[in-house]
């Protein structure tokens, strides 16, 4: 048997975020789910996500008490080479525990500053001593190492709370660590993304599905703005359980469904035009820049994407994409008629295959919020209206998804009329 | 004495956020931060925020336990309509209380189905149902009503998780009921956003400062890409102490200072535009829409951005932008004759008084991520080369941040010499 498996029992891992700017909401932690989601696929569920401040007591406090729950506990933050960064001098004290200088890392630090043309500071020169008790874990991106503490059995593991370095140490010594030291029960998800019917009306449509599910498998229910995802977990069963459950819960909800996986619109549509080798190009006036910037967050996505153009004023709408005065002057910037000349005009001037258009308003009670949206191609139109009743921030969210997945079932259609 | 004070010690608030989403991470928590945000200027700080999954023991156990730190606990999330939604039946379990029907609950929930034309069902009807012994904080944003409870003079609120109902329960409810509820000291906040030189290198501008701080102010560095925002928290003490040392900071960091209060970039671009009746283009390649998203996510932008292109393709960058081919030719689509040709058509097509273009790569390894930027207005034009270091995400957002601040010291040096 491997002398590394530090217990059979199910294996928790609690994350420890410090910092005083998440208290005082100056920062939106991003780590711990970046973490959970490594932590998922190996098995290892987090138990609970705690944010303390840059607290000495605070975080030994939190610290022991995750410890009676958790074999592993991952901290982030406070590593940085400032005076309001604690965490190493707390957990040298916690864990009695002198510093000395590592080679490996000092040496890094200084190519580091070298390599970026920057001179190096004393603060910076000490982030390369180390408690003598932890294994460090080398920072390629960053110059504050991670810290690895085994005690009483548990691992408690400290890392920068910059999300690339955090990301970097993971990935490359905490998952491989992780794996090789706990052995965990097998612990699946399966994610389908719907949209067109509310959370409600699909928990109806799945009643008898929930109610028929084995207890091993867990529904839950992830409402977005105008996309719900439906996960199901299962423990400990076998991966055939599993995937009948989830093809049961496909064929359900066949007519709302987007992709089944845990993916952005932007990325499957990205996929379906990847594919098919086919272009779009976008005119988005309201979401200003929302819907392009979207699409161009995937990587690869300059072999579909001919362009956008934000044409926020009237004018811009007229001289830039040439949509006609009159029309404007007749229908109105938000209007059926200005949206599919938008559209065509947009697709013609990128010379893309299909093309979409967004005019609207969005700023609540300012008007009746009425967003229209067009999708063009070489052979037809095709338009909607949708109502945007949230606040500025949330509506471009629910227009940009709106518009991604009509232009995702547009370009599906035309595409199988064209085979 | 006014007797609703509970007690004259520091008040401290927990949130514990609800959902097995928040754990397998698949939702980023933004609740947390925005609480966060209310709470500190009526000078209730957070104490801890906890994430816990949708498990009746570890709610409570987060419960029990946080009620010995703070007397105000605030809880989100799980108050959903489907059965992984477990919150209220726990509070009703913890509180030993049954449920009763809201009269107004109920009205609100059915007209609110009504207006939006959506039939309603049986699951929603039972949202008005609320634990006999809570408070019910309406939601005019949702069908799910806040609860307040009351309990050895401590207060714990449960709400729920979608960001506008949480947001619309605490600004209209529960912020009032803690001013009038809590005395707590004063607690106070500066902030210095700076962009232009790295954490270490202002913690050694501020070494003398920081020494001679006074005890009750504390001096915390929150780094973000290529911005370091500076944070002065006092407590208990007068605003004109906390004031002269905000004062010396704003003197010492005077050159890479972009504002005094902690307010976003494109915020204080758009207030220099509206200021001075002054507008906007923008020409952005290789950021994708993301400059002119954040941007138009400014209430108000309208009165000043014109517009953008996202010539995405080489093609379209001749196309629809009007660049020259022989330049793109001979100096190639990333270099600083394509950048100055960019923001000058982008300026003449949108007709505004500034324009910026930004071209570049991304991908870290493909290319030496050379990223050229343009600042053009109708006497002159400035260009600067920046290098993106890190990924796609991260140079994306360092891109637009510094596309925007340089356009904003650019406009704030046109205008000088103007007047």
């Amino acid at each position: 048997m491997n002398q590394n498996l530090f217990r059979l029992k199910q294996t928790f891992c609690s994350i420890i975020t410090i910092g005083d700017e998440l208290l005082i909401g100056q920062t939106i932690d991003t780590n711990s789910a970046w973490i959970a989601q490594q932590l998922n696929p190996i098995g290892i569920p987090v138990k609970r996500r705690i944010a303390v401040g840059d607290n000495k007591q605070e975080i030994i406090d939190a610290l022991e008490r995750e410890r009676k729950d958790s074999d592993i506990i991952i901290i982030t933050g406070g590593l940085g080479p400032t005076s309001d960064d604690i965490t190493k001098p707390v957990l040298c004290e916690y864990f009695n525990s002198g510093l000395v200088e590592n080679e490996v890392v000092l040496k890094h630090i200084t190519s580091y500053f070298d390599r970026r043309n920057r001179p190096m500071l004393q603060s910076n020169l000490l982030q390369a001593m180390v408690p003598e008790v932890c294994d460090v874990l080398f920072n390629e991106e960053g110059t504050a190492p991670g810290m690895l503490f085994k005690d009483k059995g548990q691992v408690i593991i400290s890392l920068p709370g910059v999300p690339n370095e955090m990301q970097y140490i993971i990935s490359t010594h905490v998952l491989t660590y992780l794996k090789a030291n706990f052995k965990t029960p097998n612990f699946n998800h399966r994610t389908l993304v719907t949209s067109g019917e509310g959370e409600s009306f699909i928990a109806e449509r799945l009643k008898d599905f929930e109610a028929d599910l084995p207890p091993e498998i867990k529904l839950a229910y992830l409402p977005k703005i105008n996309i719900v995802k439906l996960r199901l977990t299962a423990t400990d069963i076998d991966d055939s359980t599993l995937e009948t459950q989830f093809s049961r819960l496909k064929k359900i909800l066949q007519n709302i469904s987007i992709i089944d996986a845990d993916l952005e619109l932007e990325f499957v549509l990205g996929q379906i035009l990847a594919t098919n080798q086919k272009t779009i190009s976008v005119a988005e006036s309201c979401t200003g820049g929302s819907i392009a910037s979207r699409i161009t967050s995937i990587k690869g996505a300059s072999a579909y994407f001919k362009g956008g153009i934000v044409p926020y004023s009237i004018e811009s709408k007229q001289n830039v994409l040439d949509v006609q005065e009159n029309t404007i002057h007749h229908f109105g910037v938000v209007s059926e008629e200005t949206v599919i000349e938008m559209a065509q005009k947009c697709r013609e001037k990128f010379k893309s295959d299909f093309a979409v258009s967004v005019s609207g308003y969005l700023e609540k009670k300012d008007h009746d919020n009425a967003v229209w949206i067009a999708l063009s191609s070489a052979n037809t139109c095709l338009t909607k209206k949708i109502i945007a009743p949230y606040d500025r921030e949330k509506n471009t969210i629910l227009v940009a998804n709106a518009a991604l997945n009509l232009l995702r079932i547009f370009i599906l259609e035309q595409l199988s009329l064209a085979s």
